[in-house]
């Protein structure tokens, strides 16, 4: 599939050979060639075959990143912006090979305005490296996708996760980005005001396009004080529509969750054997709740009344500390959980999101078309935002078997799109997504291309990803 | 000032004509060319002179849309989408004339999905026309820029307003967008999902374009649940500073407040005259909660504690819903009271927006310069955004006044941009703030000027607005 998009990235080996000279020159031993550290940049937890930069150079300032930029533009040569790579649909991959441009050493917090609920970083800070830095200030950055993702990555792919149904996503986070564009020039998209309406919001554009339009450089993102108190449990349910019913009717009643995850009956199970817990194995709801000591009471209790009225519970919450750590552990160790189900396989892990009112369906229909194929695969889900993961196991060995994973994966994603949907909440196009987005969007994606073209006319920002290479 | 810029949207006479006789033989007397229908449709409430579209048009259908916008792109006439003329800095102008495109007839409520919390609607449906649709459904639509003004004329300016603090902006609210592009195309930017990592954010880069990309022709908007609670009330404070102080530390705190207004002394001074009311006439915060009954009664009590803590108080607040209203119209009518200060003259609203903890900093030093200048000016904002507005009263016949205001204006932005703020919080550029956003951004406008040549080469829509006219 991916394939046929990616060999129209044609490689320019006459540049490559003349930036590759050019950066030894001035870098000497910084530019790295080893074939480890290249296959280390071109890694995908897909089964997106993995295609290698020429050489992975790390920049320490801004004009280090216009240096290359501009040397990368006049001979056009692709440069592949690298966080930590945890993306997941082929983002970082070099289909015409180029510079991974890996901005680990940019990792520096510049400023914390406490009374503006914002900090402004590099784009390799890291979320923990920042929450750590923060941890005396009373404020934290909430957003959280699971990985210790690096800040500027997840920007660039307008990165969520658990808490996105009370905190937003990346898009709703990033108060202005500083970024190197195509052509090596500086640009901040806006000040560090929290609302403007000056002009074509250049922020937004930028979080989202996977280092496609230009290299964030810096990063002005919201902060929140810490909760008073939080509260949260889990609860289980006779089934997935009751629990997506709840959850419906916990959003309609505005009850500000901060986290609310579906977890389905064979998750439950690898959670148990893998933590070693003893929760019900049946679909259940993760849930947490951030307020005043009144106000979590409050809202566990109204959750609790909920569950009960769709037959749901018992909902079991505390507001102790450890015990909500234990809790979100087991969560967030639900992918290693869930891959230890099968040993020796690899779990390809999707995502998609459909309206709420669809979510139930979606998901009891993904269900039985992964019992109808005797796959062995997980549902997870932010399904406060409609959003959910399926993490198939695969055996890698097994030609027919990831043959069979991506024509799920196909049969997935078309089943959100009929529902109204999207081919992805969080995980971004990539490479392994772009024909659903055509599918997704249509003519809007022309429009996508247009702004592409205009933006980075030689197409050397990480080329053949999201709206691929075709017209250039 | 903006003149400049708009004399470089040159006219095209012939092109006009020939628009004209096609559209007058496909459409008839739908299509007007009175002057008075022309010149309502160019007003701005700026000082910024009306510049009359040739005729005005109102379609009923997407089909006359697309019509319309293909006819003015054979034939290169400008087209300036319009809702209900509310902005306020020249974004209805005609600096090319062309066709003025009322949305006013597309204006019905597509659909209403209570369980996913969002409704589509056309453009010319008022924001107030929204919620008395929806009041039986027990959901609302928050966004009140004070006006009635149209949805599509709202998402087009990035409009926002008092409860912004709580709900965010249109950005913030817009699912997905329906638009015809400058060839006639019509797309959709996104499916109906509640979060997307598909591709570029093309409904972010429409939401706040003022018409200059396309032109919307339906919108999926979020609704709220209409909240259990809504407690509110007047705080007085003994300055401006201490007001401010409180604004920071309640959001700090994370008391959810829904708005947060501040109302300088001569404002409450002209709110009390002006609605026979008997505030105290130094700074003052007007605040509302939502929530549960126990929720608003702790916010609205921990708000009283934090004012008092700044000297402020008494922090008078109720529940009772008809008090509330008294208390919201006065805030609501607060444009009216402050013109009425000096009768005969006209107000020019202006805003500005800057990090919170430049807010007191940057009032103060504005009311200095208002009283350096003997000018009569008020000032209000939605403070928890950092955003305020100044309504300066001149006298439209004296060339000298507007001069001085202009100059005052100059001086405003100039301010907020040294505080790292933006020169518009919620206008928008339009004519008016086209200097000022150069001085914002710098190179990050040729970005903007490289998407507007992409997506509208011919600069047909709405010319002459947010980037200008030049290199076209």
């Amino acid at each position: 599939m991916a394939l046929a998009e990616m060999e129209k990235v044609l490689r320019n080996d006459e540049g490559i050979r003349l930036v590759l000279d050019l950066l030894r020159q001035r870098y000497g031993e910084r530019l790295v060639t080893g074939h480890s550290v290249r296959e280390q940049h071109a890694h995908s937890t897909s089964y997106i075959p993995p295609q290698l930069p020429d050489a992975v150079f790390a920049p320490r300032t801004v004009e280090e990143v216009q240096e290359v930029v501009r040397m990368c533009a006049e001979h056009r040569v692709p440069v592949i912006p690298f966080g930590t790579g945890s993306s997941l649909e082929g983002h970082v991959n070099a289909p015409g090979g180029g510079i991974s441009l890996d901005l680990m050493n940019m990792n520096r917090i510049l400023s914390v305005n406490a009374e503006d609920l914002d900090c402004t970083v590099e784009p390799g800070v890291t979320r923990e490296d920042l929450n750590h830095y923060l941890r005396d200030t009373g404020l934290f950055f909430p957003i959280d996708p699971g990985a210790n993702a690096s800040l500027g990555g997840m920007a660039s792919t307008r990165a969520s996760g658990t808490n996105a149904v009370r905190y937003g996503t990346m898009r709703d986070n990033v108060v202005n980005l500083q970024a190197v564009m195509p052509d090596g020039r500086l640009i901040t998209t806006a000040r560090r005001a929290r609302k403007t309406s000056a002009g074509y919001d250049l922020t937004r554009l930028l979080v989202g396009a996977e280092g496609t339009l230009g290299v964030i450089t810096a990063l002005t993102l919201k902060l929140y004080g810490i909760p008073q108190a939080i509260s949260g449990g889990v609860c289980p349910f006779p089934d997935v529509e009751t629990a997506c019913q709840a959850v419906i009717t916990t959003i309609q009643m505005g009850v500000p969750v901060a986290r609310i995850e579906f977890v389905n009956a064979l998750a439950m199970k690898a959670i148990n054997a893998y933590s070693d817990l003893s929760y019900p194995e049946s679909p259940c709801l993760f849930v947490e709740f951030h307020g005043s000591d009144a106000g979590v009471k409050e809202q566990a209790e109204t959750f609790g009344e909920i569950a009960e009225e769709f037959g749901g519970g018992p909902f079991q919450w505390t507001s102790v500390a450890e015990e909500r750590t234990r809790l979100w552990k087991a969560r967030h160790n639900a992918y290693w959980a869930c891959v230890a189900l099968r040993p020796g396989t690899r779990g390809l892990s999707t995502d998609v999101c459909v309206p709420i009112s669809r979510l139930a369906e979606c998901i009891v229909e993904t269900e039985a078309d992964i019992a109808r194929e005797g796959l062995m695969a997980t549902v997870l889900g932010h399904v406060g935002d409609g959003n959910f993961h399926v993490l198939v196991l695969m055996d890698m060995e097994d030609p027919k078997e990831i043959e069979q994973a991506e024509a799920f994966v196909a049969r997935l994603n078309k089943r959100a799109l009929a529902m109204d949907g999207t081919c992805t909440g969080e995980h971004g196009i990539g490479q392994g997504k772009m024909r659903f987005l055509e599918e997704e969007l249509g003519d809007a994606v022309d429009v996508m291309r247009a702004v592409k073209e205009a933006i980075d006319p030689l197409n050397i920002m990480n080329p053949g990803k999201i709206v691929g290479a075709r017209r250039i």
